[in-house]
């Protein structure tokens, strides 16, 4: 264990936009701060095309995170990468951090920005096929479909992007949608549809990835008609939500949703631990909004640094 | 008056970061969207150095207002620029809106982001002296003081900001402060601290602006001892924070310092009307809860739109 002596101020776990612009806040106010991070931008990196983040105009999810993690290096913020937390105990004043490599840190504050991990679909082939054809994320696997057939399972705006980005490479995409209409974005939804690559497949519901070693098609059931049918695909894309990374959080307050709890301003249910962003209740998954809440976070944790250490 | 066809869906009043943050999610939801500003940017366009918005690293406020104009020309939003709203009327689905050019906009909805204006001293000489040598915008005017002497008045964050910027043009620079130390980001603090051309004087309360045509100098009293002492300036620089611009809004319900009253999702007490950033009670003056907080307005508009004209 590191000694008292490196006791943080305020450790940050997790490095999407509410870890990073809560981290900006309490370093620039003078707070010992760290970011445990695993992956710089959270979800972001994994984003298609970013323009409703105002001020960075339009950019690649990647790219986008690539910008966040200057800025944390121009004002040299302590961040540690690919580390992923595994519990945290303790309470206002002396937390404890356990990470994956078997480290332990101490923390007189806690903010939680551990954001959302994808929503699995919790049918037969899903678990065995996963990274051998079925992926949850089409930014990063995309690539590898080039010339091939793919299926994309959600309506919304990820679901939507992800169909976007895949037939840049693939040699057709359906999309697989439970509803009989998408609800992401118009913008997104004009371009889908003028997308002669795309065939979209409404009322339909996935019953079963297919294939021995690798993905070779996906099974659904027609809603209207009660038919089951079969593609035949070489990759599956899950893109039908999210929901909070909280396995390392037994001490916060959760809704039934699971989203930590959190107050106006970022306070959780206990003293001392703030919590901002995709991982708490506060509805809106955006990227500006979780820049937003870290920066509420941020100036909340030093409200109380002030009043009880400083 | 513009005839029913030209109705707004959403009219967005302020061109700070949280009506640009609002109208870009209004409008890439498909809503017909306007925003009305009398200035791109806000405080921003005010503002010194900003490097604590993540992703735009560090800029100057008047580059990163030119970078938000940028990101709302790139997406091609309808945009009324140096227009001030005089006054809203009306109820949901039939807003008005009265400009200080004699027009008048009809729309279903509206989003308040008007944001603040510097308070005053209410102290002699202020409102006589204003624009010939007092000044509420260092960035505006400090180059007009070109190897002249300057007080600024306050001891928050745009105080020492205000001082560091006069530095650079001015002779030298007197920062007054009610209290015995400032409330400001210790980088900040560093940084005036360290500047051979500032000179702090704590315990002073500004009593009165001296000067015939121009400003001569300023009064002040010593809060410890009582005594009253002058400082020979040839500007006054008024830094002691903002209070809302809500003099056109007589419908919504405001707290005790004037702020509009949100619920969590931006809603007002008005049916229709949301507002966002620092016109309303969040609390936090920062540049990225406004932008999330416009980001929650525009979704909130855009959830009840659906509800109600789609």
């Amino acid at each position: 264990m590191k000694s008292q002596e490196n006791k943080l101020d305020v450790a940050i776990i997790g490095g999407g936009p509410a870890g990073l612009s809560a981290a900006i806040y309490t370093f620039r106010k003078g707070l010992k701060t760290a970011i445990f991070a695993y992956e710089i931008g959270g979800q972001v990196a994994k984003s298609g095309d970013v323009e409703n983040y105002l001020g960075t105009k339009r950019l690649p999810g990647p790219g986008l995170a690539l910008v966040f993690r200057e800025h944390i290096k121009m004002l040299d913020i302590p961040l540690y990468e690919g580390v992923l937390v595994k519990e945290i105990s303790g309470k206002l004043g002396e937390f404890k951090i356990l990470t994956n490599d078997g480290a332990t840190y101490l923390s007189r504050l806690l903010i939680i920005c551990s954001g959302r991990k994808p929503r699995k679909l919790n049918i037969p082939g899903e678990e065995r096929l996963q990274n051998r054809g079925l992926s949850y994320c089409a930014i990063c696997d995309g690539p590898l479909f080039r010339n091939k057939k793919v299926a994309v399972i959600g309506g919304g705006n990820s679901a939507l992007d992800a169909a976007l980005s895949l037939a840049i490479y693939s040699q057709g995409v359906y999309i697989l949608n439970l509803l009989p209409h998408f609800t992401g974005d118009p913008i997104l939804m004009a371009e889908v549809g003028k997308n002669s690559k795309i065939k979209s497949i409404f009322n339909a519901s996935a019953t079963e990835i297919l294939g021995e070693n690798y993905v070779s098609g996906l099974r659904f059931q027609e809603k209207t008609t009660g038919k089951i049918k079969t593609l035949e695909v070489d990759g599956v894309f899950v893109e039908i939500g999210q929901v909070p990374n909280t396995d390392f959080d037994r001490l916060t307050q959760k809704n039934e949703r699971g989203e930590i709890k959190i107050s106006q301003d970022c306070q959780t249910s206990v003293p001392g631990i703030f919590a901002a962003g995709d991982v708490t209740d506060v509805g809106y998954n955006q990227i500006a909004v979780a820049v937003g809440e870290g920066a509420k976070a941020g100036l909340s944790a030093y409200n109380l640094w002030i009043k009880k250490f400083a």
